[in-house]
């Protein structure tokens, strides 16, 4: 099992994902701003795995406060928190882990220091447990929307490199697979950084399952040649109606997905859900640099000077959504009232 | 003015596409063998330059035949022939041309072997002459749909490197802007050979007009953003009834332009149109080699083993199109009826 980001006594051991599948290598990051630094660069990326590499964050930030220096371990603990929900905007899980990593500290405020620490250390290895059974539970429900044979496409990552267990999106081909299922998969490579090609390819032939990469506007052409009957793609942020965030070019899918009739599924854990946002319209796109669509790796693609627009997230209303697929069930057409019964 | 393809003396000079826009290196080409390779590394690209270049290459396999040897002439032109059309399949253009630059010979049969270079070669001659008057007046006709302040977006490269003249698509561009009109330009990058990115935004920046450059799946959220509000492709082959080939990504866009309610144009030349198909179901899909898909410009960008699909064009049926754009006119909402009156 392929281990994105691991605490090892004093530091957070961390797979740098932008060296994949070239290289594998690991980093070891020792406080916050090495954490931001991590983040930020898209060492680590993919949303469920964002919330435990922030709360993580917050931990390196506070743990080696003196146990005596209450004031300075508040201080940090309140300033990392501010310091690391800034890094990515759109992704609600880096927000709402850090969030549930400090509650347990906010009701127990008069606590001593290295109480504190042990509740916050202990929260964090509860949100790692629970996302790997919230991992397992997509893989199960989401399975039984696939029958033997069914061709699959996803876009960008949603497997263990995104998340604290087996994926999201992913997590239902490989639970398909321990099941017997035959299926095939396309991958979009996903432009620009290529999440699809060099991380979703990676680890489906890791564990035995060969994909077909296909660039990312082949899609519509796939669909059309009878290449694909199911999409399943994660998600970032969803909206209370079901609108959702994810990587850029879900939206463009899901467009085409409803033009040749094929069903597209989101599959996402319950903490991707935003109750308190009405519309897709509420969330805020992060903007990436412009030499994320100019290079690949360092290499220019196009002319020096030329513009490029590099919205990291795009917003696809739920009228596009067949189902939403999470740890508690599969919601289909979703609406307000289904997905305010499944969450509460 | 951009030269992609120049006769001089006893070779064609070929801007190599491959290097744009890193490095304007010109290749020699002395015979039909280095043509075919030329075409078929895609150093020569675009349809209706690819018609030149065929033609260009046939010309190259006689025109040194000695002028008693009638016989290893027609061997040469008709043998030529079929070894040049073999290289890509999908554009109509280089069967046609090449098959242009013939025809005066096969009327006049009886001819010395002088005599016939001279048909070929000036026929050759001709045919740049009116490819160049073509993509003035498309650039002209087209012009007339760019109101001032149009938001653009095109895919792939349609310009002075794609044709021998001004180009298609691009014709259209520049011409609006010799008219002094304001408009703005979105580049799909153009996967996987990123004929957008390297080619169309470099050609476009020689001209003063700046694009900015987008991963092909960012093509829906530019629009839903309201950064397009028409949209110009071109073409490799057109069908009687209107559907139509074109780089792979088209068909993507034109199904997320008609969900965005925005005009979509195929500016082309009438000779990409196929008379003898009746739609585009008849139109053979050139696949590419699969590292097209695994590399980006040479590097690999996915786990080297895995599988990739790259067919180098899709079909567009007609229903998508809102206008084909020719020398001759603008064909709205096209029809068989309409484009027979417009091609006869």
């Amino acid at each position: 099992m392929i281990k994105p980001l691991e605490w090892k006594d004093d530091r957070i051991v961390v797979l740098d994902q932008r060296e994949l599948p070239h290289r594998e290598v690991y980093l070891n990051v020792f406080n916050q701003h090495q954490m931001a630094g991590a983040i930020n660069s898209l060492a680590i990326r993919g949303a469920p795995l964002l919330g435990l590499a922030g709360a993580w964050g917050l931990f390196l930030a506070v743990h080696k406060v003196d146990d005596e220096d209450r004031e300075t371990f508040f201080k940090e603990l309140f300033a990392t928190r501010d310091f690391l929900i800034a890094t990515r905007p759109t992704a609600i899980n880096l927000a709402a882990s850090i969030d549930k990593a400090i509650a347990p500290v906010v009701t127990k405020m008069k606590a001593k220091v290295p109480e504190l620490k042990q509740l916050i250390y202990d929260e964090i290895r509860k949100m790692e447990e629970e996302e790997k059974q919230n991992c397992q539970k997509i893989g199960e429900i989401g399975s039984k929307i696939l029958k033997d044979g069914a061709k699959v496409l996803t876009h960008c990552n949603t497997g263990m490199l995104a998340t604290g267990g087996i994926g999201t999106a992913l997590a239902i081909l490989y639970t398909a697979k321990e099941q017997g299922k035959d299926f095939s998969v396309i991958v979009d490579e996903t432009r620009p950084l290529l999440q699809g090609a060099r991380l979703t390819a990676w680890e489906l032939m890791k564990h035995d399952i060969m994909p077909t990469v296909i660039t990312d506007s082949t899609a519509a052409w796939a669909m059309k040649s009878g290449l694909v009957d199911t999409i399943i793609v994660g998600a970032d942020r969803i909206a209370s109606n079901g609108d959702f965030a994810n990587k850029i070019g879900t939206y463009n899918l899901a467009i085409v997905a409803k033009e040749h009739k094929i069903p597209f599924y989101v599959a996402a854990p319950i903490s991707t859900i935003d109750m308190n946002i009405t519309s897709g319209e509420e969330i805020t796109i992060e903007q990436r640099p412009p030499d994320e669509v100019r290079q690949f790796m360092g290499r220019l693609v196009t002319t020096r000077n030329v513009l490029a627009w590099a919205p990291a997230f795009d917003i696809t209303p739920v009228n596009y959504v067949t189902g939403i697929i999470t740890e508690k069930g599969i919601v289909e057409k979703p609406t307000l009232a289904k997905i305010k019964k499944m969450v509460f």
